[in-house]
């Protein structure tokens, strides 16, 4: 980062908007019209319209005293192309608002708006439009991403059938540990200042908290081996209460076997050196941005052999309710943890 | 508003959502998929889609005490609304994402959403996503806005030609007068709890100031007389800021005559009573949510028995600059104040 300072009064709100979104290109047939008018003019050609919005306030969903602007962009922007990857549908546009008091330079939201550009063309999308405005305290980042299914691909939450597999992408409890080990070293930094951070050995576990990727690669996979999932969903809470949604949602009940739920080895010892379980961290540790989907049995042949799918149970009918089969064998009720956004006070 | 408390901690972010959203409806065949999933799915069926979005953060863009909450839900629904109209679309979904610090019961929640309801049964426009979070200070709302226009009816603000006319809607300045009692009241109060408020007389620039409308009828209207004009933006800034945009970015210069600004008696007589000249309130006052376009001479006769539509002046070449006719035939450079959203700090 550049060390010069200049404040967002030297630039009006016109004029800020085009330094930060200056260096955006639009690449995708669908973006008619980007940012500049007083909207965004997109081109569906056909296809389904798929639409999230994500809201991101300072203190809640970030911590700025670890995470890099850049990375927080990056990453702001994942969470969003993740919900769209979740409907196997694939994302295309982004309108990003923010809101930022006077604490933030110019050169700051430089690095904020440099790392979403990362992650547009890493993804492949636009920026379309958006919003600059101020905050009385604190920064505020509002994504809204817009993607694109044939009619007919789009895959719910809710429509799971029993006797389904379950199956996951990726691995999970990483980024929940990455979390673990910045807070612990920004405690040891806050009470030592000169100490430096010791983040040595811990390189995937800190990269799949601060600049994880969207599965948008599955959506093209799941299409290329022909298997249209029976319901998707994202992991951004942790897989017990995604898991959870997915059945409630589809009227099923579920087993889920602990030794099968997939976890890095990095991220298995460093639960350990925090005396966590890691299957808890797998299981309630949020950010991990893997989908979590159904298939039916039929399918399985199709997906065996695919290295980041890991079938981890199966879907029951309703009344068996939700079962986690232990290591040990024991059987016990899932429960959601999850993350509790709505914690925070004035 | 009931007189219960009802605190966020005691419904989860989920079922937060899900008591928020479920007074909502959908009404427009192009919402395929509402709130509940990892996104909304739309249909644009052919036509072009229109996408914009607004962030609003308490003590920026809102007072909260003199603004009821559910006023605010309605107007912040009809500034997004105005975006799709100036661009000669029609609104069909919102996305409404909310950070809300402790301060704010779930009852408090219920009116600012059933404000958004009203606007949307209005407006015929269906809830169909968004996200309910935490916020360490205030209350937070980011709107999205989706629209469908054919191909080829979307006006942009920046293709005005030289010597069109140029148009504006309803009256000007009145939401702008309507603030400012809003203000007085305030600080009368504050001084005074005793002394009621004096809004007598002013409901019409009350009621532009906290309920304002959106200009959809406006998009219908042109549609039926067979006008497209040849640029549109809404007013939310001030007349002359709006139109330096528009003349700017067409690369054109103006004609803008004083006498022709439509002002509504109230309004005018507000401003005297405040010491304030009328003219520059409805040249700098924002929030009126009005249109402003331009047409091509041809088109003068399809507009001019319009009840709401007034020509206030042309384009010129862009070296004439941009002229301000005074009353008394003295001519100035028109300059932009507009409304400065980026003021305030941490």
């Amino acid at each position: 980062m550049s060390d010069q300072r200049t404040e967002l009064s030297q630039l009006g709100e016109f004029r800020l908007i085009q330094r930060l979104t200056e260096q955006f290109e639009l690449k995708n047939p669908q973006s008619v019209l980007g940012v500049g008018d007083d909207a965004a003019l997109l081109d569906a050609a056909g296809k389904q319209v798929v639409v999230s919005t994500d809201l991101l306030t300072e203190g809640v969903h970030f911590d700025l005293s670890y995470v890099p602007l850049k990375h927080l962009g990056y990453k702001s922007v994942i969470a969003n192309l993740s919900d769209i990857a979740a409907m196997n549908a694939l994302p295309a546009q982004i309108l990003v608002s923010i809101g930022v008091s006077n604490r933030f330079s110019i050169e700051a939201l430089d690095e904020l708006y440099a790392g979403m550009k990362k992650a547009c063309d890493v993804y492949g999308v636009d920026l379309v439009g958006g919003d600059t405005t101020s905050s009385a305290s604190g920064l505020i980042i509002s994504i809204t991403v817009v993607g694109y299914a044939d009619a007919g691909e789009v895959v719910r939450r809710n429509t799971a059938a029993e006797k389904d597999l379950i199956v996951v992408t990726g691995d999970l409890g990483a980024a929940y540990m990455g979390l673990q080990i910045l807070e612990r070293e920004k405690a040891v930094y806050q009470d030592s200042p000169s100490i430096q951070p010791d983040l040595s050995g811990n390189d995937y576990i800190l990269q799949r908290q601060l600049l994880p990727e969207a599965r948008v690669d599955v959506v093209k996979s799941l299409k290329e081996l022909g298997v249209r999932p029976s319901s998707m969903i994202d992991i951004s809470d942790g897989l017990s209460s995604e898991l959870l949604h997915l059945a409630t949602g589809s009227n099923v009940g579920l087993v889920l076997y602990e030794e099968k739920i997939p976890i890095d080895h990095t991220t298995f010892q460093a639960a350990r050196d925090f005396d966590l379980d890691p299957t808890t961290c797998a299981l309630n540790g949020g950010e991990d941005y893997e989908l979590l989907f159904t298939i039916a049995q039929d399918d399985y042949d199709n997906i065996r052999n695919h290295p980041d799918f890991t079938v981890i149970g199966y879907t029951t009918d309703a009344a068996s309710g939700y079962q986690l089969i232990a290591k040990n064998g024991h059987v016990s009720q899932l429960t959601a943890q999850g993350w509790q956004h709505l914690n925070v006070g004035d």
